[in-house]
């Protein structure tokens, strides 16, 4: 058990190197070379211009004015200046509710602490059980603070009982409140939106086999049937895949052209040169350039060929279409209804975004599917409960007596006072923090074996298991795992009475380890996540060798995104400490604070100027996002069960069972009054933007806008033939003069997708 | 434990109970005077004339053709000869899919039986510990068939492990081809169905107050906006529970008026008199005839003028709607989608059959529904697991030593061979079936607190509870209360790997006691059903007192029908044990067969020749059935685990434990694959029967056939003022005209909901 003292060191470490990193950040972030690391945001939308342009040869490159030093940390109120409404239009709604999630901690953790602090400090604290305790005001235990304080079978119990009450009553309220809010922004969100493909499109997977048509006429035909007066028309989705990778392979060649010739040209005597070998380690030496000119010329013609072959191909056809409607109303009537008597064929679902569509998995059978999300519901559940025996072991190693016996001669140094405060306070944390840095990739890449159709709900699924992950790693396993690793052993063989009091019981003695891993997590953490250090150095490595236009400079811009899959499970870990601590130790909640409210204001100032969101969701993140925080609070609620039956309080538990039950039922009421904001588009919506958009621009071609919204981005730009194909059917001299020319004059304006959108934004601001 | 010479004769009692009841049956039902009793179902249908009618005076009430007796079993075969087509047709796809479910359970257990019992019997048969006991043929014991008879760590387990993959795997290939063939068979019931009300109309609940607009007018226009092109016509709901009252207590006394006109024709000497006070207790002595002449005149003034004020007052407008739409397609898209942003506002759900709607849940709030729902899932969790106690109690008093103790002068009686094997082989079970009698009204009634809104959705709700109450209670209740009563209690102090080794050790001593249940429950109580008792009696109290014409008889049958709710979850209960045991005591598994063989054609009769059904759902319970036996599986292998763990064979546990998991997942493909079949409407099918409704009547005017079709039963006939407001709008004359006219002269022909169809075919037959 750590004491304050070892609070202290660590405290004093982690502040010492979150001010570090602030301060570097405040540093390279003046420097004009840098703009594009820290303000990549304002690039992409075309504000901002690069600041090199302008001022002497030093300036371009370090910023000489003092005065912007001296206010170094005003980034902080910049940040939060920003008024949401625009926040939303700046950066889209996903990115908005994100960080609300932030301040909705704040919300729920301010009064709790205050309470805390303002009765049950008090009580814990004045029940020494002895006088002499209270007395003795050094404190080398933060237990003092904390229930353990309390002797057994206290009626000051029944004031720990009384604040679980107060506490979950006060997150139900603002739980309901929130939800109520983000619906409501969502639905204002949806409602404001400008006209996008997807408000009219639906996803149709599983189109059955048909001997007599081919795909397309297939579902043209069962469309008309279906829906005669709202179809419109539809998009067959190829299987790009060797394209895509084609067009991958280019890019890289592309890169090292870029690198050669700019090493030629800075020394133009010496012709660079490589192996055509494997990895340019052997072979025949040949002129670099001239043999990256010519592989890329292959290539291109190769890209073309397999582009072509793909578009005429019918075999390339995967059953699955974007089936676009007359109105939104039409889309939302098919997505919400169910088309086939089999329920395994025409699928409909909603379209993803253009953008947000992950083209590799809408070709799969549906039996198929069934059968992948079995096999990686077993492996999640073999990585959640046998991932966490390297944890535990590595953490008994990363204690002091574990180094002292592994490694002897490090005992003199480790029997310094400040290196076994470093030890105890600071590296269980770091162990814990580089377990989790390898899970993500491996939960994504089940989540798309699982066969979800959309980043976003990929992203979301990802988060479901790393959620759990979290919860019984993390949170679980550093409680139990300090006395044992089975935990999946004992639990199996404790009855489900006592498994609450083992866990109750340690509860106590780990806050100091969680205070430890808040301030190495959330406090550093999230001032190195400011700093951007890895995008720093790549877009410097990038600059170097590769950019030589504007564009490309533009292209070595990493702005990232939000990181969902990751960040929010990891978000809920704070949610649950600060949950189950706000009874047990309150002295962690103020650490909890700092986190949500330092937090806030870096992600505000990410989401401003940095990060670039990949796809726009909608917020249909939510409705996890307030089951995840109920289960924070049933598991508080049932650890403080097993805590106060340990402490012979057990009289307690019908009362405390009654917030359980009551827990759920909140969960349940919210599912119902909420979540169908985030998976249905209400049909009175949908008639009023119907009605608007028909008066107020009664001659718009939808047909012409969505044509080719969902075409594989690989394939944009060469779709003629299919679109001829299509159009055979009508024969209609007008329209397809009218086409015609729209794809010979006018490609850029009537892009539509919003990858093409943000690529043309980008080259009028080149 | 009991023996196999008490299960003879438990076996004997309830064979020739049996036997009594199925002869008694024969001979009753041959008489003329209960030709109406045993087969109202053919009156119902107007194709059985009254036998009464033509022949001699005495063979109007007894048979005296004695050839008929002597073929006393063959309404058995005549059950069997109907084809499923035609009892589709005559009894309705919802009694023709339920005794399927008894033809489900002989083609899961007969081939399950004849494995048993080609496999693992003569190996537990031949796993005595000593060979002496072998040469023992006079197996005083049954154990000796069953897996107890296996020695601890005895290789023999991989047998029984073996088998538990076949039997699971031969029920899921059943349980799917049925799922299949019950979902063809509803959609094809659907598609060939002809017109009804409820295809083209929606259920709104949880219309919102609007100031400006009456529940009626803000339901039109809010359909005439949202569904502009389909919307049709609507009606309100009226609270009719004030006429329905006034209803039911003219029919009441009306009965009594008939009863003391047949005293008095019977005997004019004497005019009956009452006392006008309670209960007819005192008061003054009035004449009875001319009292209830006056009070039904005074009744029937009262009920016109409560059925103006209904229909004139806008606060006896619930805010709820039947909304009817120009097409299937048009009903089936609103059915199936969400309206409004605020999910608890116009909630849509498809309109159940007007017989099928219970009106008195139409109004309730979506927040007080919510709550209802908590306070009732509380209230099913005591009820389930204090209920017990009093089981446990009695069955404890029931047993040989439980009587002795309570009344010692019996000990004579009971220690006499015969006595003693009824007590232990006949008490246990009525017992048990004293306390199921009483149980379906409560959780009827718990059903309708939640607010479910049609008949059909409250059986289905009150099977879950009872299902519930059925395996905690009966199943789990039977095995361990006889050790002790707190079931609960030791549950939660057990762990999760000890609660199946408890059950699991208990489970082979516990199978004579099914087998004595099997035999009283299914077997004799089977018999008992066919007889009618009840309504045999009160039939002909009813003949005697209050039939004057052939209409009142037609009024004094009770067909009764199918009462799923309690049906269904008790021949679940079957399945469990059938499952459970064919590992273990295979001997269980013939007994179970007889049921299912002898319970289906019973049933398969009485759906023929008796039932008269409520409503017609569809086979709406099909996904209850399918995942309640699923559950069944999945508790035959968790207890297979417990059990064979016990027998130091716990190395078969993961490979069990895959067993479960498949089991789940096999429950979520059925429901992903087919249980939308059973709660929404393909608008494949809709388009379908659209078009050949659309051609083959084009001049078919729906809502005249529609208008009517879902006012409150107690309020048809007075609906003028209504229909003549809702068509202000129009003023369109020559729809006017036609209604008037239609109203006049055609009430019976335009009566549209199926209980005035009942009615009318009811009168032609007179």
């Amino acid at each position: 058990m750590a004491s304050v003292q070892d609070i202290s060191v660590s405290a004093a470490i982690n502040l010492i190197s979150a001010l570090v990193f602030l301060l570097a950040f405040a540093i390279v972030r003046l420097q004009p070379i840098n703009d594009r690391v820290y303000f990549p945001k304002w690039y992409l939308k075309g504000i901002r211009a690069s600041p090199r342009s302008s001022g002497s040869f030093v300036n371009k490159f370090v910023n000489l004015d003092f005065r912007t030093y001296i206010r170094f940390l005003n980034w902080m109120p910049a940040a939060l200046k920003m008024p949401e409404q625009e926040l939303i239009h700046h950066a889209g709604l996903d990115s908005a509710v994100y960080i609300r999630i932030y301040l909705l901690g704040l919300k729920i953790f301010v009064p709790i602490t205050v309470l805390s602090f303002a009765v049950l400090v008090p009580v814990n604290w004045t029940s020494g059980e002895t006088l002499d305790h209270i007395e003795d005001l050094t404190f080398s235990n933060i237990d003092k603070l904390s229930i353990s304080n309390v002797p057994s079978g206290s009626p000051r119990f029944w004031a720990h009982v009384a604040m679980a009450y107060v506490y979950t009553f006060w997150t139900f309220y603002i739980l309901y409140k929130e939800y109520k809010t983000i619906s409501t922004m969502r639905l204002h969100f949806l409602a404001s939106d400008k006209r996008r493909p997807d408000q009219f499109t639906v996803l149709v997977r599983n189109v059955p086999p048909d001997p007599d048509e081919s795909v397309n006429e297939h579902v043209e035909h069962f469309f008309r049937v279906n829906h005669p007066d709202h179809y419109l028309t539809h998009q067959v989705v190829y299987n790009a895949n060797k394209v895509a990778e084609l067009v991958e392979k280019k890019k890289s060649f592309h890169n090292w052209l870029i690198y050669y010739q700019t090493k030629y040209e800075r020394n133009p005597e010496n012709k660079p040169k490589i192996k055509t070998g494997f990895w340019g380690l052997w072979g025949k030496s040949v002129d670099a350039i001239d043999y990256y000119m010519t592989e890329i010329e292959k290539l291109t013609e190769e890209e073309a060929e397999e582009r072509e072959k793909v578009i005429s191909d019918p075999n390339a056809i995967v059953p699955a279409a974007f089936v676009s409607f007359k109105s939104r109303w039409g889309a939302a009537v098919c997505a919400q209804t169910q088309l086939s008597r089999n329920s395994t064929i025409w699928l409909t679902d909603w379209a993803p975004e253009p953008r947000d569509v992950y083209w590799d998995n809408l070709s799969i059978p549906y039996v198929q599917l069934s059968v992948r999300r079995l096999l990686m519901a077993v492996a999640l559940f073999f990585l959640t409960f046998f991932f966490m025996i390297p944890i535990g072991f590595v953490q008994a190693f990363a204690s002091i007596d574990g180094i002292e016996k592994a490694l002897p001669f490090l005992k003199p140094l480790i029997d310094m006072d400040v290196v076994k405060s470093f030890v105890q306070g600071f590296l269980p944390g770091i162990v814990l923090k580089i377990f989790l840095i390898l899970l993500p990739m491996i939960l994504m890449i089940m989540s798309k074996i699982e066969g979800f159709t959309s980043l976003s709900s990929l992203d979301r699924r990802s988060a479901a298991k790393y959620h759990l992950f979290v919860i019984v790693n993390v949170f679980f396993g550093s409680i139990i795992t300090g006395a044992a690793f089975e935990q999946l052993e004992r639990f199996l063989h404790q009855s489900p009475t006592e498994i609450p009091k083992t866990i109750g019981v340690t509860l106590p003695m780990k806050a100091t380890f969680f205070i430890t891993f808040i301030m190495v997590d959330g406090w550093a953490g999230i001032a190195a996540e400011i700093l951007r250090l890895v995008p720093l150095v790549m877009f410097h490595i990038k600059n170097t060798f590769l950019v030589k236009t504007e564009h490309d400079r533009e292209q070595a811009m990493d702005p990232g995104s939000l990181n969902f899959s990751v960040a929010e499970p990891r978000l809920q870990l704070y949610f649950l400490l600060g949950l189950v601590y706000s009874v047990v130790t309150p002295i962690l909640l103020p650490f909890i604070i700092v986190f949500f409210a330092f937090a806030y204001m870096v992600f505000r100032h990410q989401i401003i100027n940095v990060y670039d969101q990949k796809y726009e969701s909608g917020a249909s993140f939510w409705p996890d996002v307030n089951r995840r925080i109920l289960i924070g609070l049933g598991i508080s609620q049932l650890l403080l069960i097993g805590l106060l039956s340990t402490k012979h309080a057990s009289k307690s538990t019908p009362l405390l069972i009654v917030l359980t039950v009551l827990t759920i039922w909140f969960h349940k009421f919210c599912k119902d009054r909420f979540e169908s904001v985030f998976v249905k588009f209400p049909l009175q919506d949908a008639v009023v933007k119907d009605t608007v958009e028909r008066t107020t621009e009664p001659n718009f071609n939808l047909k012409e806008y969505l044509q080719d919204a969902y075409l594989h981005p690989v394939l944009k730009g060469i779709e003629l033939e299919i679109l001829k194909e299509l159009d055979d059917e009508e024969n209609n001299l007008l329209v397809a003069t009218k086409r015609t020319s729209r794809w010979s004059s006018n490609t850029v304006s009537n892009a539509t997708s919003e990858e093409q959108k943000t690529v043309s934004e980008m080259r009028l601001v080149l």
